[in-house]
């Protein structure tokens, strides 16, 4: 175990739009680019900055392009935006993004759930953006949810799984991140499925997307790097979960990943420290504690310090 | 990886011991008792009820006697108490226990400030009330604490564990119980620990406690089992933390090892619905919310039943 570990994994950083979305509170735009400029600040290269969803379904990201158009970005950082359909592409594609990223349900209730369509249905839609995008000269991202385990429909066929993947990666689309969107797989479940998967479709073009609902993110993380993944998806502070999960906590926190990443001799280019402000900026803009396990053991290994500066 | 898992794994729950000694509250006697006849209704059969080290130390367990003494426990269940000294042998002696908890640290100022002991004299304390529990036919369990990282003095040097592991070993001591106290240990970190003492002692006298501060402890439980290991120690709901330990958060819960286990195809003999109760029950005892994610999730889950239910 652990014995051929890459030299870097790259980190992608979902928190602008998959925290926030799931987040009651409503940001301010200024404070969702200064975070994400903190982000980049801290080593960041792929960010999903917001969504081009209706504000009608997704509130809180309603200020998208003025979040996209506000932000200064170095040439090497690639941001990303989620966009659900040719409406949305073309805002995207106005705000000058590199990056789209698509998303569909590896099972047919969740899909009925959580946007009305068959799985089949979403699939045609998604490739007539990806077609596009990629005629555009822009990298597409898809998400696939519900990969292990559906809310509705339990475990998940890995054999479903795989179909979906290959017809994602035969429409164009340059990166597939395998959402265990109720963070309910288990290191077992993901071998299973990547070992499945990798006979079928480059793992590079792979990225895996966890939950840390049940404590299991860094365990399948670490599934996912004995199986040759080497881009994980993850949200500053653990912020967001899913609305249509039940049940579905905190994305997987980056702090929490960057750590373990480090602490095994690979390289992310992000400074932990620094990442570790960009979760108290988080905390600050959202008034709330964040579930994040790293960012709240140096909360509290701080406030402790304080406490015997203040001498009590 | 997880190619030769075993068929059964023990778990060894601490929360009534080292999850109520670091909680703030006072709980009463009796919802001690309530809460530890519950683990084993759950069907846990390994369980540190208390400890007899002096009320000046932990006030929290100075009830340890009548708790022992209160308990009604089948007889395939072991109860476990945390002792100092032979002073405190003395009364788990009394409280006709099966098994007795013996405690040292790893790393010199560790020791130190925990119990102002150099690791020599606590060896030599440890070693006069093992030899003093096998005579009198009880199980010894040892906790060696900061096996990974020290507070003090960061990273610890494996071989400097495994010859203190060697001499608990020589001196009679049943079972090692190696703790990530800080919660700061990583996968790769116990693969390289466990391969050394795989070489000097018989893994099957070992047991891993781990601290989930930074996330990281159900992914050190695979590595665990991948090296051999196969009892692990947790603590319903994620009680507890290490009062000498800064930025130690919650030990890791017993729900989230259990739910990892079975995920896996590995029996525990746990009923994990009725563990979960037992979490609501030290919630309710310790009128608090714990750390555990597992519990967490299902209560957020259930929150939401009850506002569809009331058709909010």
């Amino acid at each position: 175990m652990l014995e051929n570990l890459p030299d870097t994994v790259k980190v992608f950083e979902v928190g602008p739009r998959d925290g926030l979305q799931n987040e009651s509170r409503q940001v301010a735009t200024a404070d969702k680019v200064r975070l994400i400029e903190a982000l980049v600040a801290a080593g960041l290269k792929h960010i999903e900055i917001t969504s081009f969803v209706s504000p009608k379904w997704i509130p809180q990201l309603a200020d998208g392009l003025a979040v996209a158009q506000s932000l200064k970005l170095p040439s090497d950082v690639v941001a990303s935006a989620l966009v659900p359909n040719l409406k949305g592409y073309q805002v995207a594609s106005q705000a000058g993004l590199k990056e789209i990223a698509l998303f569909m349900s590896a099972t047919e209730t969740h899909s009925h759930k959580n946007i009305n369509k068959a799985v089949d249905e979403a699939l045609v839609t998604l490739s007539e953006v990806a077609r596009q995008a990629k005629q555009d000269g822009r990298i597409v991202r898809a998400y696939l949810s519900v990969v292990f385990v559906c809310p509705y429909e339990g475990k998940v066929d890995p054999r479903q799984v795989v179909q979906l993947v290959k017809r994602l990666a035969e429409v164009g689309v340059d990166e597939i991140s395998l959402g265990d969107t109720i963070g309910a797989a288990t290191p077992k479940q993901v071998l299973e499925l990547l070992k499945l998967l990798s006979a079928e479709v480059a793992l590079s073009r792979l990225a895996l997307h966890f939950h840390d609902t049940r404590g299991t993110a860094l365990a399948n993380v670490v599934a996912g790097l004995e199986s040759g993944i080497r881009t994980f998806d993850a949200s500053v502070g653990g912020m967001g979960g899913c609305p249509y999960a039940p049940g579905a906590s905190g994305n997987l926190a980056t702090e929490d990943l960057v750590y373990l990443l480090h602490e095994s001799g690979i390289e992310t280019g992000i400074d932990l420290e620094r990442l570790i402000e960009c979760g108290l900026l988080a905390e600050e803009i959202l008034e709330k504690r964040l579930p994040g396990r790293y960012l709240q053991a140096c909360l509290s290994g701080r406030a402790r310090q304080e406490r015997v500066k203040a001498g009590q």
